[in-house]
């Protein structure tokens, strides 16, 4: 049965799910910072899907950059799947903006992540997950759960 | 009319084009790096291509990376379009090694690159090249070139 990673459960919150990819944003405040991940067992590296899911992941990964591109008006997105730390295969989506902490070089392992606030994470989602929506994405992420 | 760009030219060699992208090696000998630049002019992200040429890169990009990681026999790939410092589209084919000089990290700015050597550059090319060709790949690239 698939399930997300540990490490990508500790180090994100669950944004929503697309037909193939579970959306997590990751829990550094630096960048707006989203992962897909392919709901598919024992899956390292996208060309071991199946033709039918690596259509779908291309999909869905390109779909999500050009949103987060306009959304966010980011100088660059960084799109990447690495997996040296966790293998399972999950694809990071980074909004880069020209005075970011780390511009012009990657993310990983320059600057220590910042956590999220409530109202930093709320500023950063609201507008976005009525987008998200819009482009096939089933949101479970609420700014304020059920108490 | 497309142009790779003159970074690109510097830190590599072209070692062929599929029929949208060119291949090239990156010269830092300390790890089998390759580099796919579509050849349409004036787009930095995946997603501004048009449909057809999305799905011809996520071809590309699969094929090589199932190739490489066999022959090289990669314990991990790490594939990633990121264009900070060159901001032409071109996505990075990285086969990695649990013993690389960079391991667990990306390798980008973390150990100065090595240049190759004729020799060492013919050892890590010249059984590839038949292989390339086998799928798709209109190779350039000759360890002995005319005098």
């Amino acid at each position: 049965m698939f399930k997300i990673h540990f490490q990508l459960e500790r180090d994100c919150v669950l944004i929503g799910h697309f037909p193939l990819s579970s959306l997590l944003l990751n829990l550094d405040a630096h960048y707006p910072w989203f992962i897909l991940v392919p709901q598919r067992e024992d899956i390292t590296e996208v060309f071991q899907l199946n033709e039918q899911d690596q259509r779908q992941l291309m999909i869905e990964s390109n779909t999500l950059s050009a949103l987060l591109y306009e959304h966010f008006q980011a100088d660059k997105m960084n799109v990447a799947a690495l997996g040296n730390v966790v293998s399972q295969l999950h694809v990071h989506h980074i909004v880069r903006y020209r005075d970011d902490p780390c511009w012009p070089q990657p993310v990983w392992g320059v600057v220590s992540a910042t956590p999220y606030t409530e109202k930093t994470m709320l500023m950063r989602l609201e507008k976005l997950t009525a987008k998200l929506a819009l482009i096939g994405c089933t949101v479970c992420w609420a700014a304020h759960p059920a108490e």
